[in-house]
This record gives C-alpha cells, structure tokens and sequence, in this order.
C-alpha cells in the first residue's frame, strides 16, 4: 500500500504539518528536521500527492496548449517553445491538437480536460469572427494567431499584412516581378491565408506592378505536399514565375522541391521565401529565406501573459501584443548567403 | 447560467433517465424523442458534462502520449500518427513532452496528471534497463522504444540492429566503403544510438570492410545543427568519406547540408541515408534516403493494445511488438531516383 503523509510523519517523529512544510517548501524548517522528512520520504517510497499539495493553492501547475496539428513544424516549434518558456515560469505543459476542427476546438474550450489546468494558450483554426462568446470562460486564457478580432481575451499575433507585404517588397527589391503566391485560400479575408495574400497585394501596388491570378496558388492544407503540388500546376499550365513566396515554410519547401525536379535554378531562376523560420529551412538546399513571425517572443509572452492571469483572476482588462517580425535571408533568394563570410 | 440536464428534460418534455441515454449515445430511443432531446440542448446550449458521463464508466476518454521532444519532427510525426489512430478508436490524446530528463520522467508516471487519462502512451529516453519497477504502475501503460528490455509492460519497438544493418548494407551495395556514421553517443550500448551503430558494424564485417573510427562522428543530440556540426568537424579533420549513414533523419539533412556548402555533390560524391522517414526528408534535395521504421504501425498498434488494456484492466501478460522496417530509396543515395517515372 502507498505510503502516506502520516506515514511519513511517524517514521521522522515530526508532525504532519512539519512533513507538509517540507514537502511545500517552506524556507523556515531547521536543517536536521528537513534532512530526516526527506530520509523518511525516500525510505517509504512516499509520492507527494500534488492534488492534496494544491488544495492549498487551488493550482495544478500545469498549463495546456491547444493548437492545430503538431506535423506542422511552426506548431512543433512554437509547442516546443512554449514549454520552455513555462519551464521557466515553472509550469508543466500539456499539448491538446484540435486538427482544426470545430467542434474539437470548442471540447478544448469546455469539458473534464479543463479541470485539470490552471490556464490555456489556444491556438484555433476554425472559430473565428462571431465566436467571441464562446472565449467568455472562466479559465485564465490567452489566445493566439488571427482568428478572432473584437478581442474578449488576452491575445498575441503578429502582424501577417505587414509582415507579408514586406516579403513582397524584398522580392521586388532584388528585381523580382512574376512572383507566385503558393496557399492562397480563394476568398478568404481573415485568417493568416487572407492577411498575407493582403499584405503581398499591397506591396505589388505599392511597387505598381500589376497582379496576376495566374500567379496564385491554391492550397487548402499548407504542407509540404501540398506546396509541391501548387507549384507543379502552376508550371504545368505554363506559368513562369520568377519568384515564389509560400505563405508558409512548408509549402516554400515543397515548391522549391518542385522547381529544382525540374531543373530550375535557385535563386538564379526562381527566387524562393517562406514564412516560419521553422529550423529545417536553415538546412535546406538551398537555405531558405523566410519571415521569422517572432516564434520565441509570442511564446514568451504567451506564457508570461497566462502565469499572470493565473495569479490575478479576472484583475485586468485583456490586452493584445503584436510580435515583431523579420526577414531572414539565405541562399533561396540571395546565392552565396548560406555560408557566413 | 449553464443549463442542467433537469433544464433540459424539462424543456423537451422527457425524464432525466431519457436525456442521459441520448447525450450517451443509448441505441433504443424513439426517433422522435431523440430529435425533441437535442433540440432542447440546443436550444438551451447544454454543455454535456463529461465528468459526470464519465462517472458511469469511469473512464474520461484521454489517453497521453509522453514523449522527449516535439521539435524533433520524428515525435511530431509520431504524436500527429497516434492521434489520429485515437481518433479511430473514439479516443483523444494529451501529449507531454518530458525533454528526455530523468526527473520529468518519473514525473509523467506519477502525479495528479494520471488521474485525468484512462491510460498513457510513454516513450521515455533517460530511463533505461533497472528503472522496471518504476513501470509497475496501477493505470494502463504501452511502452515506447528501445530503453527498457525485460518488459513488465505492453510494448512497441523496432528492430534498430536489423534496420541499422539494412542501412548500411545498401550502401555497400551500391559500391560505397567509407561509410560516415553521425549520431554516436561513444560507450552506448542500448538505445537508439548504440543499437543502431551495432547494426552498422555488424553490416560491416559481414561485407569484409574494417570499420575506421575517424568515419564515427559523435552528436549527442540529434538535431540538424548537431549532424552539420558533426560532419563539419569530420571534414575538417580531412576525413572524406563516399557516404554518410545519418542515425536519424535530421541528423542526415544537416550533414547533407554542410556537404552541399562544401561543394560536394550527392549522390554522386557522397550518398546519404537517414532514419525514420519524416515528410520532410521527401522534399529535400536531392530527396533523402532513409529507413522507415514503421511509425504508423507502431502508432497504431500502440493505441490498440492501451485500447485493450483500458477495456479490460490486468487481464493479459505483456505484449512486445516489433514494428517492420524498409529502406525508402531517394535521391540522396541514387540519382533520378526523385521523380517516379
């Protein structure tokens, strides 16, 4: 039979109440005594009942993450990102994938799973615009990405318009003009699809180069396969861009695969960007220029923004912070940059 | 305030009895009454209470999936493969990552983080061959990989000497000698590393060819900035070997890569092979050849053998399943190999 806290307490001749303030802790116990809980602990085998440990505080420590699909790299990141932010914070998390799917991202919202954390980082793909009410929880909660606007909660984004048209604007700054645009969602407004299409468009005007439908790639799902088929439909209708931008890193590399299958040039005849910075675009052939979204600062904010409402229930009206982005450049646009001089 | 099932039943003109047996999916209910039922929980937004559901069968539906690291794309791919074999089973899955530290993972096999899973999935690294007993645990619990190997518990591996061998086989086949190996972990015997370089030798001295330490490149994380870092340093050293046998596959693409900036051409100068066929190996370039370990069988024997155990506690001796492996030829290795024909 499991040892339990009276247990413990006989065998070091303390009292429970010493073996608790050992167990939580506590600074003021005098060394000797702490030596000899701890002695009895190991001797016992004893497990400390963190559920009985957090009765005091009412915290499980433990936070959850919920987004859209770990075999998307950007999520395997930021996942990993996130759990070493918390580590530092001192909390424990736990992934939940919702595959994009809604009426899974409203269970992350609701049910038995929630009862065990102290907060959640939500990262949803399919609410959005109108289900405002559904982020009225009781829960501390801070959501990411761009799908809902009127913000009821806590929200870190970055700024996909901007970010994207700058992109662009690099594209055109090497003398880029036929530049493919590969995951574009037809029709859509709001949703990273939408927004960078937006901020590429921008840029294209800003640049007065006139746009071209011939040039948008369709993707529904932003994958690497995917990618590689937008582009290979693209050139199988005899369109010829001379730059790609994947909307994101995935779908880049999938459409740089493509292009050198065929014998085209990187960059000399295709200039390549993604949107990511995910660590296998540093190690591709070539390395691949991207916009870095600010990954370790949306995770860290994240992180800090949840542990502060978990300390300070309700306390404070919700705020919204926009990471900072960059464009990292390598040999997928620019020959010789892979390798520092 | 939130609606109860009273709300419910009261609005739909039925007893409570009847509300429960349609929000549990019982078979024998008019379709009518069914219809009025779900109507009223629409109507009223009624949030199906999934503890109390589960009290019924006490069980909540969760199972976890342990494992060392998301960033790794191979645990990605696997945690995105066990989640959808869940999904199959009506099963959803919570994943912790325990970044392969001794500590957190004993955490994983106890603590308040149990109580909310039927049962885990568990792919420990740090714990290994005399940490049995900490497996003896009271919930149900499929084991993962190689570390541990007079099991007490359900589990699924693969043949790393076998596969290993395979691997290096090939490469002799194709007329390659100097054989890189990057991944060691020097002194290992079990886990991947060491099986796996067992294997290589074992391929070795079958075909006659003396092994040479200086192809041996050591990386103690297998990342790509580890593999680039690992082959750097052995070429650096003027070692030049005609192929590079990556332990896994990042390791592989981050060798590839330093080759690449070195001017080397591969196949041609040097073949790399990898392991464990993550997606991305298939769109680098050229694309890498590698060893599929079986992930997919291995997701999906693991859910169904923690499905059993969950439906029928204790009952059975322990299962080991050895999941089958095949080399998957690219055009790391040979080229034209990159578009089918």
């Amino acid at each position: 039979m499991a040892a339990t806290m009276q247990d413990v307490a006989q065998r070091a001749g303390v009292s429970i109440k010493t073996v608790s303030n050992v167990v939580n802790g506590y600074p003021y116990i005098r060394e000797s005594t702490r030596q000899r809980v701890l002695d009895a602990i190991q001797a016992l085998d004893y497990q400390v009942n963190a559920a009985a440990r957090n009765l005091r505080t009412g915290r499980t420590g433990i936070i959850a993450l919920a987004l859209p699909e770990l075999s998307l790299p950007y999520f395997a990141e930021l996942a990993d990102a996130v759990i070493e932010s918390a580590d530092e914070q001192g909390l424990t998390v736990i992934i939940e994938q919702h595959g994009g799917r809604r009426e899974r991202e409203l269970d992350v919202l609701s049910g038995v799973r929630r009862h065990l954390t102290d907060g959640l980082i939500y990262s949803p793909l399919a609410l959005g615009e109108g289900d405002e009410a559904r982020l009225d929880v009781d829960f501390p909660l801070v959501l990411l990405g761009e799908r809902i606007f009127h913000d009821p909660v806590d929200h870190v984004t970055m700024d996909n318009v901007e970010a994207a048209r700058a992109a662009t604007a690099y594209l055109l700054g090497l003398g880029r003009r036929r530049i493919a645009v590969i995951g574009v969602h037809p029709g859509e407004v709001v949703g990273s699809a939408g927004l960078r299409l937006e901020g590429h468009l921008a840029a294209l005007a800003e640049a007065g180069v006139a746009p071209d439908d011939a040039l948008l790639g369709a993707a529904g799902l932003w994958h690497r396969a995917t990618g590689a088929e937008a582009m290979a439909a693209m050139l199988d209708k005899g369109v010829r861009p001379d730059a790609v931008f994947g909307l994101n890193d995935a779908l880049a590399l999938g459409a740089m695969h493509e292009l050198q299958l065929r014998g085209m040039r990187i960059p000399e005849d295709v200039a390549v960007i993604g949107f990511d910075d995910i660590d296998e675009g540093a190690y591709a052939n070539p390395g691949l220029t991207t916009v870095d979204p600010g990954r370790g600062q949306i995770a860290r904010t994240a992180v800090e923004m949840l542990a502060t409402r978990i300390s300070s229930r309700g306390a404070a009206a919700p705020h919204r912070v926009v990471a900072d982005y960059t464009i990292v450049v390598r040999g997928s646009t620019e020959a010789g940059h892979d390798r520092p001089a």
